[in-house]
């Protein structure tokens, strides 16, 4: 018997439409309505278990008789390999054991697998793992096991980076969408689009006044300070690609429900702004690496902003939004004047390899 | 502060040689000598903690006070993505999952990190995602959670796909090098070489008289078995990259002794020792994926000879030599007229792109 599922009789329709999508396109991976379906309809709808389906940044796995451990993965596929405030192997280990933190788990362990292009300067190799061993030391987090791969050049790109984190759940309810409902407060911890322009800049060697350094930062204290300190925190999202918009239109999605974003409460940079106008971008769809939003129950806001605040990344974190009445899963963003509009799903990105 | 360890004063100096190795190169992703180099030297030196230093194929690692949970991951580049007996899929399911099972963990959960290139035939990757399905289903393993990047056309080849897996200890002492001794019996599973011949012959449509499968396969059972049956089991190492005479030798390196290979108790297919012979390769060396060394304390070889026939994949087992005195690792293998050979780690690999 063959080992492989090839050529299998009767084999099941692929669920995206061939003739829209015979090939992957960049947008597939770019976060935006794109990735969701693939997402959705190939692999959650092909392989998904309960933990897929929970469609959250990680799963809670019980692993034989000894309770639950949380894993997320991701691959990293950023370009350039180095950008202002920060470099693929940061990164790997921030982005991941955000992930972790955000599914309310404190990172335990990280695998590392990397796949090199032939040609890749030894160097620049030995740099990105001073970076990973830099970034796993603040986190407190260790790289157990790994993987190297080399593809022939121009098979790959450099170095791709993928961490997949095990952590142990904090001592309190799961944050996850199926506990937003109607009332709760959306929370942002600070301004927004600064890696998305960074990454840009370092890339199409933009010339910027003031440069903007990524927001790249590890989350774990604030989120889980959040989570040990008692506020009922009914879930939460790092917003990286797709920026704050994806975020919450997943959310929206996955819970249910609309929400309301007063777009005048969420800071940007006048630099990453001016920037954004110039490229017809719009900040609520840049990319962050070191921003999160919080959905907290709504007589819970005050406590949680004040413990925010108490961490320098956090600082700066504001109540944006609120969640309104179940129902079609929707954005809308209410402007200073009062109007309103539908901040929808990209079907793209306005940035590929992003992180 | 720069999230990142660019140009931080007094970087240390690159623990591999820059004059002699400038850049990567395929050698350093082959699993020969280069590939050990850079694995202890940069990465095991640099990032490595208890479990990294373990060098075995997955990390046991406590997840708060959780008990253990075995971790290991592996990206799978293999060129082309179907061969015969098998696909990239069933390889990134069956290779991890062998993995934990040679750590002595059975697994529970699977993380799937997909880098996609533009232009990946839609239809290509879903017969993958169906590939992955059945494959999980044989095993016995739920992928829960995932991450999908594209990158742009000709930035990457096709799909490479990272599945990084966590298991459960059985309950049995955890099969590793530190608990190989002089006198202990190695056992290897079934015949050599198949896996990398038949990528070999899908990738250079070589014409082969009687076509060679994959030995692609799922090992999870009968390694459990051994541990689970009362077989006092030393280590156990699956045999993928650099075959047989690289897991040898690493196992030799990582428990300090010397071993002895009775080569003419290895069996080869006539096909592939054919064509082994006629591009100049050393089974002893080609890629396997369905096949496993066990390292037995001499008085349970029977045992574990017996409880291995019972299994189809591994019906062929046979013992094929033994550890010698510790010292310094050296494989030595025997003719069948008597005569000896050192059998040495490649600097390379025969193939590359195998797994």
């Amino acid at each position: 018997m063959s080992a492989s599922a090839w050529g299998a009789a009767g084999l099941p329709a692929c669920p995206i439409s061939l003739r829209d999508y015979p090939r992957v396109t960049l947008a597939h991976g770019a976060g935006g309505r794109l990735s969701a379906e693939l997402v959705e309809r190939m692999f959650v709808a092909t392989l998904g278990g309960e933990s897929l389906r929970a469609r959250h940044d990680g799963a809670r796995v019980r692993v034989g008789g000894r309770g639950d451990v949380v894993i997320t993965t991701d691959t990293y596929v950023v370009s350039p390999l180095r950008f202002p405030g920060g470099d693929i192997g940061t990164l790997a280990v921030y982005g991941t054991t955000n992930d972790l933190a955000m599914c309310g788990a404190r990172p335990r362990a990280l695998s590392l697998g990397l796949v090199l292009e032939e040609g890749l300067p030894m160097d620049t190799l030995w740099r990105q793992v001073l970076a990973i061993r830099a970034a796993c030391e603040l986190v407190g987090v260790e790289v157990v096991t790994g993987d190297t791969k080399v593809v022939e050049r121009g098979k790959g790109d450099g170095m791709f980076v993928n961490t997949t984190g095990v952590g142990a759940p904090v001592d309190a309810p799961a944050p996850r969408p199926a506990r937003v409902r109607p009332g709760d407060a959306i929370i942002v911890t600070g301004d927004l689009g600064r890696h998305g322009i960074a990454v840009l800049a370092a890339r199409e060697q933009l010339m910027i006044e003031t440069p903007i350094e990524s927001d790249l930062a590890t989350l774990v204290e604030p989120a889980l300070a959040l989570l040990e300190g008692g506020v009922d925190v009914r879930c939460l999202r790092d917003l990286t690609r797709g920026g704050l918009a994806s975020a919450l239109n997943e959310l929206a999605a996955s819970a249910g429900v609309r929400v309301e974003l007063d777009e005048e409460r969420v800071a940007v940079h006048p630099t990453v702004r001016g920037v954004c106008e110039l490229l017809g971008f719009d900040p609520l769809y840049v990319a962050n690496e070191g921003r999160f939003v919080a959905i907290v129950a709504p007589e819970h806001v005050d406590a949680a902003l004040e413990l925010l605040r108490r961490f320098p990344v956090t600082a700066e974190a504001v109540a944006v939004g609120r969640v309104l009445e179940r129902g079609p899963a929707e954005v809308v963003g209410r402007s200073a004047y009062g109007t309103t509009r539908v901040v929808d799903m990209l079907s793209g990105a306005q940035l590929p390899r992003i992180c």
